[in-house]
């Protein structure tokens, strides 16, 4: 494999700037380019780690790049971006729309199988590192129950929908988990836990000019799908207090897997993630993958790819001898 | 693969027992016989899942296992068995003497190799779920510290170290981990640790008859390399105590790393493991390693192997499709 190992960011919003900072912490690594649909000149890159280029000077940076990380949104962007730069590039990406990832899937295994590339779909933390644990939970433990709580973190969904609230000028939304239920589950005991048991959420938003407090707080808590399920608390704030305190994007939560061994012996294990930055974590995630996805290449391992296929050495710039005799 | 998986138990101590029951919680395997170096008549096997060979026996059955589960100790048994039984059979083992496992990976894998076996070595949780762990962290926040605690938990070695003092009729050694080193660790704050920081043990002791309680106790606590650097309590107790209440085997512990992220932010994952009862978890894990070696010895992935190499998808009995709509 080449060394360093050039990357590619493909869309340069918050997840985009995690990644050019990981790839700054990862030695064996280097920014080639970061490739964005504004004008280029608009870009404001810190330290100017790496030139920005045009989205459509992508293809002509093809034998320049070993694997691009591709960081647009979900719902608007990789549908589209992930089946056609697979048919150009090794790509990493944080497809992060549940439901629809074997869709996503077999959309970009197709072209990256036919171009001979490698794209690691799905990455991130969840989906992701709490799939993973999802996974190695089942398997270890057959006879048990998984939880996730997500938690204590700002949810970008959820504040959309907060701000897209008549009589709302800004806002976010923090995900809580119930302590009561982590506690609960940790003990062993394994409850049976409703949506509402498990999480509750709280809202900081700065009224519009005019708009009606009681009103707003009642359009909040009672918005289906988003809020009315659970137990919502609505916390009126001046804009320079949303500033202030509110503009860190934390996040995290708990997989805990509940389960009993043959001799009737109850076993619990539990992942937890404490994050300071939400994207910088996914970012570094993504760019750990990266490697991986360059290796499977070289391999010969074509196609698309998932956290749950990748074996884990990869992701470590460690030759394996080494690995094995520092961490085993 | 073959449909139901035949494993094969090599050694029927704790370990093996552990192994018998795992194996009848998946039901995509079936447990083909338990191979002792005793007298197969003299083994008590509950509920008689399996029947008992004699261990020269072993060889007769080679084409009736798919994978044999090697369940001797890592002093005196697998740095012989291992070489030898894979040289006929796909294994896994525990081995679990850290300083010398890339000579055991070595010893395993020439015969593995030259035979087309594949053997998964040093599988647990300490070598193995936290190695997978403190792997993960390091590849994805290179910039931190990894720190692994163990307990509350029995430990064999150590409870093996008080036995052999003079004056002891029997007695058990708890390591517990020290709660203020683990919530330091936990804030992010990434303190530099000494091993009495991070543990202290605990010994509950059954006096011989007309031993001195102050001497045997001078003796434990002042041992060289198994207590002399630890803060030790020891605690006498009579032997129906010891039977009634220090009769299981718990334990787990934590892999915690904690990075900081391109941009400034601190991130903490933590991994835990709290065990009802230690060989029937190892054992779990065995069993779920058991049926990645098969898989992966149908794939053509021959030789040792590791639960750092292993694709994480191979440990469910689940098609990877359905991992990925289910997990993701």
């Amino acid at each position: 494999m080449r060394q360093p190992l050039r990357i590619g960011i493909a869309g340069y919003g918050n997840l985009g700037k995690g990644v050019a900072a990981a790839v700054g912490q990862n030695p064996d690594m280097e920014l080639h380019g970061i490739f964005t649909r504004r004008d280029p000149a608009s870009l404001r890159v810190p330290g100017d780690v790496a030139p920005v280029f045009g989205w459509l000077e992508l293809l002509e940076h093809k034998s320049d790049i070993d694997v691009l990380i591709l960081c647009g949104g979900s719902k608007e962007d990789l549908p589209r971006q992930g089946p056609e730069l697979a048919a150009h590039f090794s790509t990493v990406d944080s497809f992060d729309t549940h439901a629809r990832i074997p869709e996503y899937f077999a959309a970009v295994d197709q072209p990256a199988r036919a171009a001979g590339t490698t794209s690691i779909i799905a990455v991130g933390w969840d989906p992701g590192m709490f799939s993973l644990n999802r996974l190695l939970g089942e398997a270890l433990l057959p006879q048990g129950q998984t939880y996730s709580f997500w938690g204590k973190g700002l949810s970008q969904g959820h504040s959309d929908a907060v701000r897209r609230v008549p009589g709302v000028a800004a806002g976010v939304q923090y995900t809580i988990p119930a302590a009561d239920a982590i506690e609960a589950v940790r003990s062993g005991a394994r409850p049976e836990l409703s949506t509402r048991d498990k999480h509750r959420r709280e809202c900081y938003v700065v009224l519009a000019e005019g708009a009606d407090a009681a009103e707003v707080e009642q359009a909040i808590v009672t918005m289906p799908h988003y809020f009315a399920e659970y137990d919502t608390t609505v916390h009126f704030v001046s804009e320079e207090t949303l500033r202030r305190e509110h503009g860190a994007m934390p996040h995290g939560g708990f997989v805990i897997r509940s389960g009993t061994t043959g001799g009737g012996y109850d076993q619990v294990i539990e992942y937890r993630l404490e994050l300071g930055s939400n994207p910088e974590f996914t970012a570094s995630v993504l760019v750990a993958y990266a490697r991986a996805a360059a290796r499977l290449n070289t391999q010969g391992v074509i196609g698309a790819q998932t956290v749950l296929e990748v074996p884990p050495a990869l992701l470590s710039p460690t030759p394996v001898e080494q690995l094995r005799a520092e961490l085993l």
